[in-house]
């Protein structure tokens, strides 16, 4: 679901730049003799690096800003030089916020809220007409201003900057999402499926994982701790 | 402006693809595992290359088809083969357009209406959900089933297939177009402002090929013959 | 060998496709105007991988299947988009290799027999003067028609279908081959040289691995198995 | 059928580089470790040009030497630093044949016979089971020991170098060759087809060159020539 | 040797980024995490095309400026849109320029003194430790504080801006450059040497441009109007 | 580090070639029918995959060579066949280096003085005018004529060969590599100003290994060694 989000985020945030919803009416690619629009990606994860493919092919003048280095190392192998890659320093991300025309918020922290990487003052100063695809809002969004939207009405307008937050981006298409799902989970259904649950599930790690509770018993550390249960491991829990 | 109009017309295109809009809730890339979409796009010109080069870039399966061998002999040079070209025959383009997620109309016959290269019979053949964008609308259509539309209202669905047919697509992305407009004309303007402009327009036809009417004399031809009046050679009507 | 495997496996596929060898008399590259061949690869690890990257280079319309998303993920960001991935379901097999001028059997499993993909009945119903290569016939074949030939008579057609399935396919290209085995081995070989036989394999896991027997002490399991022998562990065996 | 012949060259070339073939056994590509062929290309008009794209993407070692600067310009532009380009010296030409693996004869003198860029003395200095494709054989061949082949037969052995010099090389991947032909050809047949011959020829230039005799009155050059008739020209042979 | 010039402009220029020779310390390619040099040709010709071939290829971030749309449209489809090409306005030029770190001067008028693009006051405003690198200081340069210097003492300092504008730049590369000017003279050469050179002459308007003065004829213009003498057309001058 | 090393690596060896220099006048270029330079990598790691980049980038002829296949492989992928990768035996090194206009030493041994792969007869063996650059030299070099040189002084001539040879050849783009190490160290930075060094130390088995002494206890083996003194774990060491 990763690669559909970030893919689909070049996409949308493509669609915010024109006229008609509230962008500076820039066309991504630019032609010959027209620059094209600046996009400033954060995070070059799964969903990040998606982006720049994306944004690259549309022949944007793309940034990628991430704190690892081996990921950047890897952008830059894949991409030859066509990307630049910045390490996230604040001064970096402000710059080339402040030049951007369109900003992608694509950092994800495992099991926490997205940090706020932009803030509401950075925003103002922004360049009107500009795009913010923040793609992070599934876990509370990495822009200050950010806030949950719907693919009916999927953008508004803080500063003159046009905010795209549709929580479950993927569902705007639905067809390749559901596919890449599929693909995905298709192993794991094959194993309950051929083995049954217990057996499939005592055999792969990755099965267990997703178990929450089972026969009273609960195995996710969330839940046990907001209702003051006891929290058993998964391998206890199946135990017939 | 062609070149504009191209480049938006696949920006356009992925999004007539989600299901918001009507469409197969596609995404044009596709992801690793999943096919992106294919789009099949009539004429190789300036408008249909620009087109091929957005959509190639956006990762998807590519078909250019044009009537000019030389034309497709330079899109296969440029893309090294990743984009294929194929001759204009009947069944070239029955086969490709039935195959198609995205189709772009950009067959263009200079001072004509464009030919009708899709029949009503054949859309209603096309997958439920693909997707026809007609840059050619502005001179009629090359599609039996497009009629204009707006920026306002711009799609439409005849037999489950998502209709594109915005008159002036590059307003769409307002700043860059008038950058590319400024850029093509400003020589012109240039010329006129220094030199005056009936030097500047003795000394440049392509500035007097622009002349429709000087000092009651008529030198545009389609002008003259609907008015029932003489028609003049440029260079006559702008004598002092 | 595999990566040899791979490369020479489209060779000789471009070569089966020619009219002389009983194919469909088709260039695999194309040329502007006239589509290239289709080409399906069944599996995307070392095989198919270079395979493809062959095929790609000879501008073909190439698909890689498999099973595993991370081998398809590594493809498309090696190929930017320019070959297809396919997750490795039934449905997808099918609709691919049908479609398909020239299909590459390229799935191992390891100490297993090659699964059979394609059934006899799936190959009556490819195109005439389709072509097959299964470079997994060295593992008993990918295709339920597949039967082991030499490079004096590599051909046999099945229902129209060209099947190439040498056995050794790196043999053809000796000298390509006998360098790279060489680059592989050597360092084996080098400490071998320098360490004697007993310390380089005291030494090195790999090199242990290779031991089937040693003063009558078997280490290989499916040997021992055969003869009703004890097994031995390679440590134990090489004890002075 | 230029592009047709040049892209084949590669592939039948590739594939006389197998043993089995007279070869040295070497895989066009190499592996990681192992170089790839290396293979020079005399001529870069449509047929070495398309040789030089086919085998750039197999992953030889490319040179194309050219007389022209701007066709080694243009292929510089295209290849991106990919090919090597060498103008045409006797130096040049002996040097890279030299050291080659795989050379093609791609030159033409339009309405002459090719000329003989390698003589007899420098075969027999190429490496021992290096090869020769000679597409230049339908205009009496390039190297001063080709011959024309058949499909049947299609190469023989000179000092140890394979030849390949099959006339009508294009014939071996005919479906791909008749489409090609037939895009090249249809507009004048539909021109007869729509206008009458007469007409047909009058307004068109291409078509009237391809007249060699009308009601007796003989257009072609050489056929006047050889008949010791008189040669009319086309426009006034057609005359009713 | 404009070919040359080009591309020698972008190795010196990525020397003098160098802190020892007055540079900011800049590595033309950056690193993963750290930008490369930003670079502005002013001119998309022969000299500014290959500069850019090479600036990409080190992995600048390159602009081109030129005032002819049909050369960007050019560029644009050779880097797939991985150089930036602007129209030349006077906002263009100083805005990027001013944001550039290494710039080319690149702007040829034939048989005129190149224009001044960036005056004395656009170089005070330049980053200090930025570079300039003018190949037309043999037409009188681009820049208004160029002034013409020798491979010996190759560079100075205006305003902390490093200037290299070593007239002859490709002397630098002395073999290359007599290999190139070789392949572009010989077939005059050889024309002089086979027919002789008056004939030679009579049937090449390219040779015939060459001719300064023949037997007390002069047939250069501006020769002939330094000396106050009569002008000679060269088919005039070189009749016996 | 490695990386910045890489890439400049190449850009002065461009500079070596030059005339003025001492190498032989070549443009690592070339141009459209002149040869580019050979250039011939020492070890596919990190210095010299980055050292591929940017000599292919610049268009060069470019070979890599290193002992371990995994290595070339990548590079194969990244690169696309466009450089030849070679595996490491003597016979390969030699004939690649006498081939080479530009040879760059890139082989590291962890802990250990580089190993001599040139030798002084083979330099003497070497094209007069030719370029070494020995980016080993930091830990002894691997050309046996190589010995340390600066910036301000940076080559001088062995039997006609160009030897490169600055310790610290990151310096030459100082503000580049200031930026690359701070984004490599300040992670280490921030956890020490965060947690206090004995805390940040105690949780970081990296920062550990950078400890040599603590307290008068020596944690670093080689040091101990020198000095005759107790060698402790810096486990042991930072303990209060």
């Amino acid at each position: 679901m990763s690669e559909v989000a970030g893919r689909v985020a070049v996409q949308v945030g493509a669609r915010c730049l024109e006229k008609e919803n509230g962008g500076a009416g820039l066309l991504v690619s630019g032609v010959p003799g027209v620059r094209g629009a600046r996009v400033t990606i954060l995070g070059g994860g799964v969903v990040g690096s998606n982006a720049a493919r994306i944004a690259a092919g549309m022949r944007a003048e793309v940034t990628v800003i991430d704190r690892d280095l081996a990921r950047l190392d890897a952008l830059d192998r894949e991409f030859g030089g066509r990307v630049t890659t910045l390490h996230a320093t604040a001064d970096a991300i402000e710059a080339s916020v402040l030049a951007s025309d369109l900003v992608i918020g694509a950092v994800f922290v495992p099991g926490a809220a997205a940090p706020k990487l932009i803030s509401r003052a950075m925003v103002s100063r922004m360049q009107k007409g500009s795009v913010i695809v923040d793609v992070a809002i599934d876990q509370g969004g990495s822009i200050e201003t950010s806030r949950p939207t719907t693919h009916a009405d999927p953008t508004y307008i803080v500063d003159g900057v046009v905010h795209y937050c549709v929580t479950n981006m993927p569902g705007a298409v639905a067809r390749t999402s559901a596919v890449a799902l599929n693909n995905a989970t298709l192993p794991f259904v094959m194993a309950v499926a051929g083995k049954g649950w217990r057996r499939a599930m005592a055999e792969d790690p990755h099965l267990r994982n997703g178990l929450t509770v089972h026969d009273r018993r609960i195995t996710h550390p969330a839940v046990a701790a907001a209702l003051g249960e006891k929290l058993y491991r998964a391998e206890e829990a199946i135990v017939p």
